[in-house]
């Protein structure tokens, strides 16, 4: 494990109840009211057949944890003795011991029973990406995804001055663009084979909304803006090369709502002809819980101390992989070091705007 | 993770295709016969149904996946299109990440296709433990385990002077005894309730055998007297407290072939009225690839080195904790140290007689 999946792994455990991912459980908590009543309308399994969930993208499982709860409540609310699956999917090198440890209460602070003691109720992980099918055919009653479909299966190229899709240029937003559509295929068609007819997907994804809204791009500043300027600020002094400043790529395209719904508007798409059907989309903002605390304190030093390293946990890989791998490690730290750094004393002088807000398209979709 | 797990992980990974594992794969490879005779007899599946293979106490994985192309390739014999799924499980601090990647072929110099990567055929982590029920009622077609079933649940209380069961006082061996038994038909218990009827499970498990051979006690010295030696040699000296001589106990029990064949002989006992019948049941003996090693090269420095460390690898966790945990770590670490110095000392100046030949029981079981 690098030191940087080790600092993320970190943040998850450590903040599993901080507002690190009060806004992240808001979201899935608001996902799940969809859920049991999607679950309440479900055609009933054949006699000996579990209940099947899978959570695509699930990471240490904590933020899905509770909506889970309300899943398996849900089913057996209608049928009392129905065997349920739930198979948590990541890459390899997703903290699968945290996952298992969690689902059985042996990592947190709940006082609840740990889901996995729940009799007849089956816990999987699974190291296949969402871009291959996972589980077998017409097996799955329920997909569910937060904030995980955004990441490309492939960076088509590097952005040349900015960090992310959002701020590229038009001619490599359009490759972002079109990877990003031929992913949201890929992943659709390998659901359509998992689900079982009239199974469900419920997915929370980070988009841009109809006002043209994105993570980090609400109000005020704009997080990928400053990612980017700041990491300039490096190439310009010198620090870094523009080989390195260009190659902190974000592998990530966030769709609209139009490109979300566009394979299901076409009956000859190959995602219609494989029998989904889109039953509801709508997007969403989560305001950023730093923020709110802020506003609350008013304590613009705490405010950037908490706030930076936040941005840090998911962000840092990028770029530390940009930088040379020929340089000495503990100056690719200090390198990091020194953007985080610049950000923060940036957010500590004129906090005002800098906000994550999370802005999320969901859409919920059923197998004929 | 502590630096005991690093270490065992660190073995398993770096000794993939090393001598360390050969004698764990001979062991599977032998058991794979088997396999495959049985899949070739079993009753199809209604349409729709994966195949479903269990591994039980699978670790990383490495030791069976020849053992599983081949299951798979029986499978496919018959039914070319029959889905199938494999579900490695293990205690939740396992290296699941290592798991996966290993099947996905990121790891290790294999050049066949990645297990993963085979069509049609899925491949799942539990972190819940064999003392449960694992996969839903009548879903298993096939459980297959190797050297795990030898860690009993609980540990019914410590070893006054010496460190494993099999050298233990009559009290103490009957506690032990009888603790691995109630396990036993726990495990077999919870495999009933998974297996479909016809479904079958091949378990290789440590054993005391007919001639009262066991892991490290074949011909020579025996392996577990010599930790209890070499233990007892620091309680002496006053380098550890008689307490924390008294704590080193391994949570094992090895069964002889009656005690495993027990359940099966009586037509009441739980595990029969579950509908389990035991089809084959034979020991076997599989030579140590180290102290075979010796009598090719015969330089005894060599063998100490290689041989101690791999013993240090699955035993030191027990030393280490059975120590007070008020020690500083470094004083920890420099009894551990101590104690597999003064065996490797003691085996580079008397190398004959020291080797870990496994002693197996394979047992074929079938559900009805």
């Amino acid at each position: 494990m690098s030191a940087a999946d080790g600092q993320k792994i970190a943040m998850r455990g450590a903040g599993y109840y901080s507002a690190n991912t009060v806004g992240a459980k808001y979201v899935i908590d608001k996902v799940g009211d969809l859920v049991v009543k999607a679950v309440a309308a479900m055609p009933r399994l054949a006699d000996g057949q579990p209940f099947a969930v899978a959570d695509f993208g699930a990471a240490d499982g904590g933020t899905s944890m509770d909506m889970m709860r309300r899943l398996v409540g849900a089913v057996r609310e209608r049928e009392p003795n129905r065997a349920i699956s739930i198979t948590y999917t990541d890459l390899p090198h997703n903290d699968f011991s945290t996952l298992f440890r969690l689902s059985q209460g042996l990592l947190g602070t709940s006082t609840e029973v740990p889901l996995a003691e729940t009799p007849g109720l089956y816990i999987f992980g699974s190291g296949t990406s969402f871009y291959r099918q996972i589980v077998p055919d017409n097996s799955l009653s329920f997909g569910f995804s937060a904030t995980a479909m955004h990441w490309i299966s492939t960076r088509p190229c590097m952005i040349a001055d900015h960090v992310q899709a959002v701020g590229a240029t038009e001619a490599e937003r359009a490759q972002f663009r079109a990877q990003g559509l031929r992913d949201w295929e890929t992943i659709l068609l390998a659901r359509a084979r998992e689900l079982r007819s009239g199974g469900r997907l419920a997915l929370a994804n980070f988009c841009v909304d109809e006002e043209g809204r994105y993570l980090g791009h609400t109000t005020g500043a704009d997080m990928f803006d400053s990612f980017a300027r700041h990491w300039r600020d490096l190439a310009r002094a010198g620090r870094i090369s523009e080989t390195e400043y260009v190659n902190a790529t974000f592998q990530q395209f966030y769709k609209t709502p139009d490109e979300f719904a566009a394979p299901f508007l076409n009956p000859a798409s190959p995602v219609s002809q494989a029998g989904l059907r889109l039953e509801n989309i709508f997007t969403m903002v989560t305001p950023c819980p730093y923020a709110e605390a802020f506003r609350v304190h008013g304590n613009a030093q705490a405010f950037a101390r908490a706030y930076v390293p936040t941005l840090r946990s998911w962000s840092e890989t990028v770029f530390a992989n940009a930088l040379d791998p020929s340089r000495p490690a503990a100056d690719r730290s200090a390198i990091v070091d020194d953007l985080y750094g610049a950000y923060e004393a940036d957010v500590a002088r004129a906090p005002e705007g800098h906000r994550m807000d999370y802005v999320h398209c969901v859409t919920e979709i059923v197998k004929e």
